[in-house]
């Protein structure tokens, strides 16, 4: 048995396909987001633009977030020191659970260390509380809830992605008696979709299945107090568990579930995943309790990003460049080769100080390859027309254009 | 299907057995440790002294760790915005994961944001990479490593705790061609005993096995520069993965592992839990980068946590209580029974403001419920003598005492 030589075939598959990840190595400039300096592969920090990050609404960058976040840090320290259950629950934690309740309009909610290991866990407890329940999963589903269900040890039924009559003709397939779960997401983060929430509660509905909604990409950001597209859709109530990060609009870490008092209560109670490790740090929960009450009264950092992908995507189209479908604030560019992709990305920071980088397999199907461009608030339309323009350039240097 | 009655019936098992839990609400004052606040069923927050922590040296105060965050926090903002691959990879992390590379003496680290999630997605990903792999795993092994295992889909061999003749007996009865992964912990976080490591490594050689170290209760803490207990019994070479914490005596939050250069690569570049997912803060990054660093240079916390664990211990014993036979700083007290230990730790808490938590089913088995004391360096000798009147004094009025 020859450990090494299998690890390092692994690795070579990852180079012959061209999906070899290198992690670009940076700092952001607190204040001055997408301003950061670039570290790998330079002379000293280069400064650069980032156009691909998750904190949509630079929030991690904001003054009200920072202050709660030194005065926790001065209060109490570093770390919560333990679990939940051993020493680790502190009142930031009782606090900001009620808050995400409030967001939600639900009972009440549960944080975890993560978004991951809030549907892992999640998910995998539910299954494993509802004996014979079938999960209905969207194809397009996050590796988080393709995890959580696989731990789950349930049936499970792939839908074609927002496909309702899919949906249904596999509910009216399964066992009438048979406890059944529908997973899903609002806003699918590589696309920019959007799932019809209402018209999957009918079917819910119209089959006794309780429903599971990852608003990851969508909290904050959608909805009069940013509690996501089924506050925008005002659906919240129809939903059985909603689940949600801390790190994305949010700008901290963390992840979490809102649901009735029960259902929290059981997976507070049964899940491995919230039960056997450390509790987020008070900091970074003072921090997103900061941001997440920030964003429930203000609305302009929401308005201010619509605007910007609005134009982005505008100033992509004019330009001849393949802007995909997306309906939100995620601006796509198909390339479709993983090498291509990473070539324009390459090219894109070493020539242009633009940090974008490549999406490819396993986080989208192979032959999907992209660029995904966020677009926030701080991206004004000067820096959107020169990224064009250098788009444009590279396009053309590399021979992608297609006939128009 | 009824799912709230499933739900309900779920919450009534725990209250019928004992071991439903309620998390106390607490904070830390920072600077004080091991004094706090506590706020559930009180009249405001009421001082308390915390006797359970897993910030075992109280690093989680120290003022080098704070002023590295509170620097971080102001120079590039509360979270990372991303995952390690997109947009998420900062300099801090870069250099964190060099940090614990040297620590542990291996090529290379890899950051996950906890030590549940290290755990899981480690021992998963190498199962699955690793065709046919048996796993041999100790009985008393961590939620999180019997998680990922559960998710590797490998073969698991479960030996007796500690004992290596029934090792040796499995590791003999396996296929000698398919691969072997010897998966234990060096502290045993509620029993406080050691594995032999050196022994285990032994025959991990005999039988062309690859290892995996758990040092989550031991890191910072044994070995002259915090290494954890391999280092302290020189043989962190032999292992093939050690697996630790930020959150316990380094005092953050985070997870990680080290290894040699191909097999961090492996999990980094295959391992839907590290790949997947916003990265560490680079608040909490910085911050573990400085405790990391100080527990590298300085002892004095090792030396005065290990006085204060023997001074308990032998206070514990004069006393007559029941104090189990730990080797390390992990001071339990055996109770057996759910519903008294949570009312001993009731009593402490409401009458002598001492806040020690039960330890119930399923973080030990059934039968073995206990009190778990974790003393500090700031926990000096009045304060043990005070607590262990206190225990005396409710093991009397429960009627708990033994025939010496
Ligand atoms: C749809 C979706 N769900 C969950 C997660 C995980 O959330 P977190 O980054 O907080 O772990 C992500 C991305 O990271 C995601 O894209
Ligand atoms: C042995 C062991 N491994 C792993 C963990 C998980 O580490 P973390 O708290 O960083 O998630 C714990 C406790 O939480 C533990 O006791």
């Amino acid at each position: 048995m020859d450990y090494q030589r299998i690890f390092a075939q692994a690795i070579d598959r990852l180079h012959a396909e061209g999906r070899y990840r290198v992690f670009i190595d940076i700092l952001r400039n607190k204040g001055s987001f997408p301003n950061a300096r670039c570290f790998a592969g330079h002379n000293g920090p280069k400064p650069i633009t980032v156009w691909c990050s998750n904190d949509y609404l630079a929030m991690g960058q904001h003054p009200s977030v920072i202050a709660a976040m030194e005065e926790a840090l001065h209060d109490v320290g570093a770390g919560s020191g333990g679990t939940r259950n051993i020493g680790g629950n502190t009142h930031y934690h009782v606090d900001l659970e009620a808050e995400l309740a409030d967001l939600h309009g639900k009972e009440a909610a549960l944080l975890f260390t993560s978004g991951y290991i809030s549907n892992e866990a999640t998910l995998s407890t539910l299954g494993k509380l509802l004996p014979g329940c079938v999960i209905f999963s969207d194809e397009l589903n996050h590796a988080s809830m393709i995890a959580g269900i696989r731990t789950s040890g349930c049936e499970k039924r792939v839908f074609r992605h927002n496909d309702l009559a899919h949906l249904e003709e596999l509910l009216a397939q399964a066992d009438p008696d048979a406890p059944k779960l529908i997973a899903f997401e609002s806003v699918y983060s590589m696309d920019g979709d959007v799932a019809p929430i209402a018209a999957i509660c009918d079917l819910a509905d119209r089959y006794n299945a309780i429903t599971y909604l990852d608003e990851v990409h969508a909290v904050g950001m959608y909805g009069a107090r940013g509690g996501g597209i089924s506050e925008r859709d005002d659906v919240a109530h129809r939903l059985t568990i909603i689940e949600g990060t801390l790190g994305k609009a949010f700008g901290v870490m963390g992840g979490y579930i809102a649901a009735d008092r029960n259902i929290v209560d059981v997976i507070r109670s049964y899940a491995p995943g919230f039960i056997f490790t450390t509790s987020l740090s008070p900091v970074l929960v003072a921090g997103a309790l900061a941001s997440v009450r920030h964003l429930k009264a203000s609305s302009a950092e929401r308005e201010g990003q619509q605007a910007a992908a609005a134009t982005l995507k505008a100033i992509f189209a004019d330009a001849g460049l393949p802007v995909m479908a997306s309906t939100t604030h995620i601006v796509p560019l198909m390339v479709g080769d993983p090498v291509k992709a990473k070539k324009i990305s390459d090219i894109l920071l070493a020539e242009y100080g633009v940090y974008v980088q490549p999406i490819n397999y396993p986080t989208v199907p192979r032959g999907t390859e992209r660029l995904r461009f966020t677009p926030g608030p701080s991206h004004d339309e000067a820096m959107m027309r020169e990224l064009a323009g250098a788009l444009v350039e590279i396009w053309d240097r590399l021979e992608l254009r297609v006939a128009a």
